[in-house]
C-alpha cells in the first residue's frame, strides 16, 4: 500500500470518535484517503467517546459505519486489515483532566515509536459548549504546542451571532494559533465549488467579462427537498438566514466575487474572500424587506407525497418565526461589482434539491438585433453545484435556415462526465488538513465579517416587528414574494430547473 | 401553396440554363424554395440556352437533374407540377441583339400577365468573356432599367488580379447601379459562416474578448481531400492564392475580424468588411517569403489510395509552379487586432476536407497556477464550418479529485443537431436577391481590396524569380514550412482534426 510520504506522520484526535459525523463522514473519509495512499505513511487515528469499547469492537463498529455510508465499499479485506491497526479507541470524559493527561500520552506514545515530534490534528466534532473545555485541555496538558504542526478541526456553527463569534474566536486564539484553526464548512469541499476559482482564474476569458460592464446579475441557489427532518427542535432555534445564508451562501459568493489572487495560494484567496465580504454593502434596518424576504413553509406534497407544515414539525415551536426559507439581494461596493444586484435563495421543503450560481450577463445593444431577428435572450454562465455538476453557457445562434432569425442555444460540460465516483467533501478537506492546506478553510475574521452582514437583519427578524413571514407551501419554489423581489428590477429566479408554475406558463413549460 | 407575398412577382433569366451551375445548383435551389414557400406569389424562370429544348423536354432535364442533385428529392408529384410551369427555355444566342429583343418580349410578356412590371433577376452563369455582350445587351434593350428591382447575379472569378477586376466593375458601372450587382461567393451563404456573424454580434460575451487584450491569433482553414480532379487547365492558370485566399479566406476573415456594424444591415456590414480588407496590412514584396508559403501537392496516398501529383494532374503544365497550398500570415492594422496574427491556409489534396477558423486566446498569467497545478493549456474557441459544423469552446477545468489540480475540457455546439436537413448555401443566396438582401455579396470595393491585398504577392509569384515553391505529399497537412511559419511565434496549426504525424506524437496522438 501506497502512502504520502511528504506529509508528517500525523496523530489524528477525534473528540466525538461515536458520533453520527464520525460515523457517516469522518471514517470513510480516511479510510477512502488510505486506499487512494493519500494518508501519511505513520498515522494513528484515536476516537474519543464516552461509551466503553473494547478495541476490537469499535474497529467492527467502524467497520460497519464505512459498510453502511462509504462511497466505496469494493474494497479488498487486506486493506481494511491494514487500516485498522491505524484505529484507536479511547474512553475519555472531556471534563476531566485525566483524560488529557492519558491522551497526551497516547500521542507521545506514537511520537515514540515513529521516532519523530509528529505532526497532531484534533477534530472537535462536539457541542459548541464544549469547546472551551476541550481546547483549555489541549492547551493545560501542552498538547498543541507546535504551531505549525498541530491542528484543530472545527464545524459550524462558529458562533450564533457576530459578538458570539468574536467570543469564540478569542477563546480559541488563547489555545491556537489563527493557522492553526481550520474552520470547515463542507460546502466549500465539494467539486463544483472548487471548480469556481478554478474555472474564474484558469482560464483567461471569463475574467474580462467577470465584472459590472458585462454582468447584469448574479443569482445563487441553495435549494433543499428535505425539511427539518429530526433536527426540529435545533433548526427552531437557527433558521435559514443563520443555517445556511452566513456560512454556505456567503462562502459561494466569496468564490464567485472575490478578486483574482495573485497567486492561487491558501492565504492570498482567504484575503480575496475576506476583502469581499468587507464590501458587501450592509441593509440598514429600514431597507430590511426592500431587500430580504423570509418565510416558512405550510403543508404541502412534494413528489406526490403530502408533506406537513413547518409548525407541525416535531420539535417545533407551533408559533415559531423561524424562517426556513430566505430570498435576499445584495450589492456588493467595490469597483467590480458597483451595481449588480446579488440574488440569494436558500430553503427547506422546496421542489427540488438543487444548488446553483447563474452568471446572467447584459443584453447586446438592442439595435444590433432588432425583434424581426429573433428573441435574443442574454448569455447565462450556470454552474450547477449539486446534484447536477455541470457547467452550462447559454449563448445566441443563427436558427438553421434561410433568415438570419437567431435561437438560444447552449454548451454544457458535464463534471463528472469522466470520474463518476469521486471524492467527497470531507476526503479533500481532511487531506488539505493532514497537508496543512487552509485554502479551503474559513480564517476568523471571514466568519466575523459573515456574521457582521446579516446582524442587522438577524437582530431585526428576531426582535422586531417590522419584517412580514410568508409562507410557501412544501414543494414550491418558495413564496411569490421572492419573485416580486427580482421582478422589480426586471429579474427572474433563473435555474436549469423548472421554476414556479406562474413563470412556467410564460415560457410553455421549457424549464427555464 | 404558400409564397412569400412580400417579394414582388419576378422574372428569372438564367444565362447559362443548360450548364453545370444550373444544373446542380440554380433549379434544386428555386425548387427547394419553392417548397419551402419562400418563392415569390408570381415568378417565371427563363433558362436560356444555345441548345434546342422542347419546353416539355426541358422541364423534365430539369426535374432528372433535381432527383440527382437536390438535397430533397422527397416532395410530392403536384409540388414538382405546380412548379414547373414557372419554367420556360429559351433557346437565344448571346451574340445576337435578336435574343436580348425576344427575351424583352418574354419578360414583358410576364409583366403584363400579373399587371405589373416585375423584379428582373438576371443569373449570368457565363464564361468572363461572355459578361461584357451580355452586360451590353441588357442595357441596349433595356432590360435591367428598374435600379432597385432588377438585379444581376455574378459568380467568381471577378477579374484575375486587381487591375483586371477594375475594368469588370467599371465595365459593370456602364450597365448596372452598384444596388444591382450580386456576386456571389457560397461560402458566404453555409449556415456556419453566417453564424460566425451571430454568434459574435448575438451575444454579448464574445466581442468584449475579441481583441487583441485577449486574442493571441486567429488561423482560418479551408482545406481540400480533393486534388484538381478535372480542372487542371483552369487551375493551372490560376493556383490557390487568386481561387481560394483572395475571395472565401478573405471573406471568412472579414467575417471573424470585422468590426461591429452599429445594426445588422447590409450597407452597414458591408461597409465594416470593406473598412476590414483596408486595414490587412499589405506584404511587402521583400518580406514575401517571411509572411507566405507556397507548395505544390506531390504524389502521397489519401485514404489508402495511391494519388498522382499536381504535375501529373491532366491539363497541368509538367514544369508547372502554380501554388496548389498557400499558407500566410496576416497583420491587421487597427485598434482591435494590432500585432495578432492571423494564419490562413488553403491547399488541395490535403489529408482531409476542413474548414475551420480557431480563435487562440492569450495566456493566463503564469503566477495564478504555477506548473504543479497541471499543464494549463489557453482557452480556444473552434468553429468547424464544415464537414464537421460545430463550436467548440476549450477551458480548463479542476481535475476531479483530491487536489487542485487544472485538465483541459470542452463545450461543444452541435449546430445541426436540431436541423440535420438545412437549406444549401444557393438557397439562401438566391433568395437573399430575390429579396434585395446584399448583406451576403461582395461590394465592388471589398472586391478591389482583396486583390489589393495579395497583388504584390501574386506579382512575385508569376513573374519573379524570389519565392521558392515547396511540396508536400498528397495526403499530408501541407509542406513543413507552413509549420515553421508559425513556430517562430511559437504557435502551432491547431484544429479538431488530427495534425501533421510530427506535432501529433508530441501530444500522444491526441487531436489538438
Amino acid at each position: 500500500m501506497t502512502h504520502d510520504t511528504l506529509i508528517k506522520p500525523t496523530s489524528i484526535v477525534v473528540f466525538g470518535g461515536t458520533g453520527d459525523l464520525a460515523k457517516r463522514k469522518l471514517f470513510p473519509a480516511f479510510f477512502n484517503l488510505y486506499i487512494d495512499g493519500r494518508m501519511p505513511q505513520q498515522f494513528q487515528i484515536i476516537a474519543l467517546g464516552r461509551q466503553k469499547y473494547e478495541l476490537e469492537a469499535f474497529r467492527d463498529y467502524v467497520h460497519d459505519n464505512i459498510m453502511a455510508f462509504s462511497r466505496n465499499t469494493n474494497f479488498l479485506p487486506e486493506q481494511w486489515n491494514d487500516f485498522k491497526e491505524h484505529i484507536t479507541f479511547f474512553n475519555a470524559n472531556i471534563n476531566d483532566d485525566q483524560s488529557y493527561q492519558e491522551l497526551r500520552g497516547l500521542v507521545e506514545q506514537n511520537d515514540a515509536s515513529w521516532g519523530v515530534r509528529g505532526n497532531r490534528l484534533f477534530y472537535l466534532s462536539i457541542a459548541p459548549n464544549f469547546i472551551d473545555k476541550v481546547s483549555t485541555g489541549l492547551k493545560n496538558f501542552g498538547l498543541a504546542d507546535n504551531t505549525t504542526g498541530d491542528r484543530i478541526i472545527f464545524e459550524k456553527p462558529f458562533g450564533y451571532d457576530k459578538s458570539s463569534a468574536i467570543e469564540l474566536n478569542k477563546l480559541l486564539a488563547r489555545t491556537f494559533h489563527e493557522e492553526q484553526i481550520y474552520r470547515i464548512d463542507h460546502y466549500l469541499g465539494k467539486e463544483t465549488v472548487q471548480n469556481i476559482l478554478a474555472f474564474r482564474f484558469g482560464n483567461s476569458i471569463f475574467e474580462p467579462l467577470w465584472n459590472n460592464r458585462h454582468i447584469d446579475s448574479v443569482q445563487i441557489t441553495v435549494a433543499e427537498q428535505v425539511g427539518v427532518e429530526n433536527r426540529g427542535e435545533y433548526y427552531d432555534h437557527s433558521g435559514a438566514l443563520r443555517d445556511m445564508i452566513q456560512n454556505h451562501l456567503l462562502q459561494i459568493l466569496c468564490m464567485v466575487a472575490m478578486d483574482a489572487p495573485n497567486e492561487f495560494e491558501s492565504e492570498q484567496i482567504r484575503d480575496k474572500k475576506a476583502e469581499l465580504l468587507k464590501s458587501v454593502r450592509r441593509i440598514k434596518r429600514e431597507d430590511i424587506n426592500h431587500y430580504t424576504v423570509r418565510a416558512q413553509y405550510a403543508a404541502g406534497t412534494i413528489n406526490g407525497q403530502a408533506k406537513k407544515g413547518y409548525k407541525e414539525e416535531p420539535g417545533v415551536n407551533p408559533n415559531s418565526t423561524t424562517e426556513t426559507f430566505v430570498a435576499m439581494k445584495f450589492y456588493i461596493d467595490n469597483a467590480r461589482w458597483q451595481g449588480v444586484p446579488f440574488y440569494m435563495r436558500t430553503g427547506k421543503s422546496l421542489r427540488q434539491k438543487h444548488s446553483a450560481v447563474v452568471i446572467n450577463f447584459k443584453d447586446i445593444t438592442k439595435t444590433k438585433f432588432p425583434a424581426n431577428r429573433g428573441d435574443i435572450e442574454n448569455n447565462q454562465l450556470t454552474i450547477n453545484i449539486q446534484p447536477e455538476m455541470d457547467i452550462r453557457l447559454s449563448f445566441m445562434t443563427k436558427q438553421p435556415g434561410l433568415d438570419m432569425e437567431m435561437k438560444p442555444a447552449e454548451m454544457v460540460f458535464d463534471y463528472f462526465q469522466c470520474a463518476p465516483n469521486s471524492p467527497e467533501a470531507y476526503e479533500t478537506l481532511l487531506l488539505d488538513v493532514l497537508d496543512g492546506d487552509s485554502t479551503l478553510f474559513m480564517r476568523s475574521d471571514q466568519v466575523e465579517e459573515a456574521w457582521d452582514i446579516i446582524e442587522t437583519i438577524q437582530d431585526e427578524w428576531e426582535h422586531g416587528d417590522l419584517s412580514p413571514i410568508y409562507t410557501y407551501p412544501a414543494g414550491s419554489w418558495g413564496p411569490e414574494e421572492a419573485d416580486e423581489l427580482l421582478k422589480r428590477q426586471g429579474h427572474r429566479w433563473l435555474s436549469s430547473v423548472p421554476q414556479t408554475t406562474k413563470l412556467e406558463t410564460e415560457k410553455d413549460g421549457t424549464a427555464v
